[in-house]
């Protein structure tokens, strides 16, 4: 799995704090804009993310080049309806050579991992010789599986990205989908370290858990692992 | 594939028309709702269709129960953002019985149906081996190919379905999504004729298609088709 | 202020227990509608309340009349994206007659009624001599103040509105706008009583406040309130 | 009124076309970003426009910086929903000192005009009476009227903003509000101007008009207009 950073509004921390000001000033956005202190910035940010006040959060986005996930994962993804997606193709595209996601579960058991390896062989094989008999790539690819790698560029604003992380960070998200919303706050973290300090799941981000009974239990874990999540990396 | 339609906003010609007149009149919105005749009623509304103003269409939801399609349609479905859905899960719920799909382009080609039947045979029996040998079903599921059934539950309000209708009724959409949006279509004509009357394809709706040089070229033909859609049904 | 629920999705619990048993179930959508017995929606519901898992109540929608309000209001309703909306338009119906709303603190206090009197009749004249000057409508409104009267159609789904009600509810709320979303609680509660039998201001829906040291500090308070909140009317 | 564009997506078109790219290759996004020639960007964004394939247009983001406008215009601009918005509060900011916008048509009669002012000279007085009597800023603008100068900050995809100018800068758009959709086209071109280089009323950008009898009928005008617009400014 690989999770790029290509692009984000610059000095987005600044951007944030700037619109945040201008709610409550008398003062123009611009001049707002080029006076701030950085560290009233900092402190303005800081008094944001912990009252939850953030809208203006959405005044800044990141875009990320994602490649190496499966279908599974990007199903899940395009659920995030505040976001924009572009993903490569499988009318377009032949999927002639295409490579697939193992789950751990698949991959540490010898006997599982060798009927999966087997049933790729096959549909890889299925695909070539529906494509050669004529079927179009777009027909051809229902015989293609979940497990199947695909490409996606997602373009999230700050405050969708804070949901995201709420829910996809979360022990109970599915691992791969989890795995690359973990990659994505590392990334996000390096460019705006105030705006996404105390992201995580919602047990890290609000110091709760709504999940009763099918709570994972492991809060303070959490809270550990994501106060320096990213600072290893 | 079976489309229903499940549940809609109650009388929603009547509630469009009176958000519509709202706009324009000093009087409140129950008295216009109880006292607009049917025709008045009719005659706003096919001025409403016909000029565009499409936002007191918001107003009115459909919700659908969706069954017998694949995963290639819903991965294209929910990228519908404004829109609502809940889905069968296939982390919870055993694939072990799954159906597929199968496009006509395969079913029409007897060599082709022949492997792409033995590859259906081949992943129902490793996902089961998969699940014997202990895998979660979260996890087998990365061996179910694209053409496996799935149940959606589909709720959209009709400006959103307008959309739906001029970009996935298009000849130039994927068929089986391209199915889909026509009984979807052929069901809320049933409950709003006016509203849906000029719905469809873009080439139906509005008359003109953007796609240049990609352009199916059968607008004619569309637009015949589309006069008397749900009529024979 | 008048606050009518107009229409709504029919059986709107039942339809919102359906959607999120189908994402668990083998069962298609149309016979888990047909066969859950109220029980099973009733208990249904609570979990999904009680778990946050809110998804499932955007199938369902609800469309408010909404009268006697102000423009300060309406310029605040209208910041909630998640929303459908029809108007009252200044730019077409004349404000001849324009009611307005006077707040509490104005209407307790003899000398500043007087003054905020005499204002509204110097707009009216203003506005009507402008009008008689030649000036349109749509730019004599420019004299208009923010009490001025208007009408709106709302439309929202449930889980828009619990939002809603989280936001608005809230004693930190505008006193004007807290006043309508308490009225529109009170028509949903008759209509969907468990699944809005949480709702309210967040200290209510969720047991905690995120507003720090500009909380309220009326918790306890707000908590017997919402709990008997439409028993009384 | 002043509009600035105070940040964006770095390099929007090369994001754009990136972004469309990906899904018809089998190449990753970064080096696709990396790779494509600037001759390769621009032919391929000349096709997304002309074609309306704008889904990849909204990976690019644009915040701007609006003063000198009032309370008119951004109660219509909030309605726009897929956009982000902080704007200057009427319940924490003082307005004292309040600046306020005169439409053309009644600066440009005298005895309006004056009409005008003299209300305007009233409403401050009343403000200031009102708050001296100890009426909160949050209830004492009740008394400001529609013509109230506001500063707001906006942000929107490229996508929204098509849709937007195609709305407002409309001859039928409200002429503050369609003066303000002018300037921000102004600013955008300069940073991207193949994107928007069809931009604007819908008569320019898709070459007809679908408001029937209530067209303005200056079609031709319109696009010779919009031809040329901001290579004069």
């Amino acid at each position: 799995m690989k999770v790029q950073l290509m692009q984000h509004t610059p000095n987005p921390q600044r951007v944030v704090a700037m619109a945040a000001r201008l709610c409550y000033s008398p003062i123009g956005a611009q001049e707002l804009a080029e006076t701030m202190t950085d560290k009233q910035v900092e402190s303005l940010l800081k008094k944001i993310v912990e009252l939850g006040h953030t809208s203006t959060l959405e005044h800044v986005t990141f875009t990320f080049a994602i490649e190496g996930v499966s279908r599974v994962l990007t199903h899940q993804l395009v659920r995030h309806r505040i976001a924009s997606y572009s993903q490569q193709s499988q009318r377009y595209v032949s999927e002639h050579d295409f490579e697939y996601i193992v789950p751990k579960t698949i991959a540490a058991n010898e006997e599982a991992l060798a009927k999966f390896e087997a049933l790729m062989k096959n549909v890889r094989q299925t695909y070539d010789e529906l494509v050669a008999l004529g079927v179009d790539k777009e027909d051809a690819r229902y015989s293609l599986t979940n497990a199947t790698e695909t490409k996606i560029v997602v373009t999230m604003n700050a405050r969708s990205l804070q949901n995201f992380f709420n829910l996809r960070c979360c022990q109970r998200a599915q691992w791969e989908i989890r795995e690359m919303a973990r990659l994505m706050l590392i990334e996000v973290k390096k460019v705006a370290p105030i705006l996404f300090a105390k992201s995580g799941p919602l047990c890290v981000a609000e110091g709760f858990c709504p999940e009763g009974k099918m709570s994972c239990g492991k809060m303070k874990e959490m809270q550990a692992l994501y106060a320096t999540l990213g600072q290893e990396a």
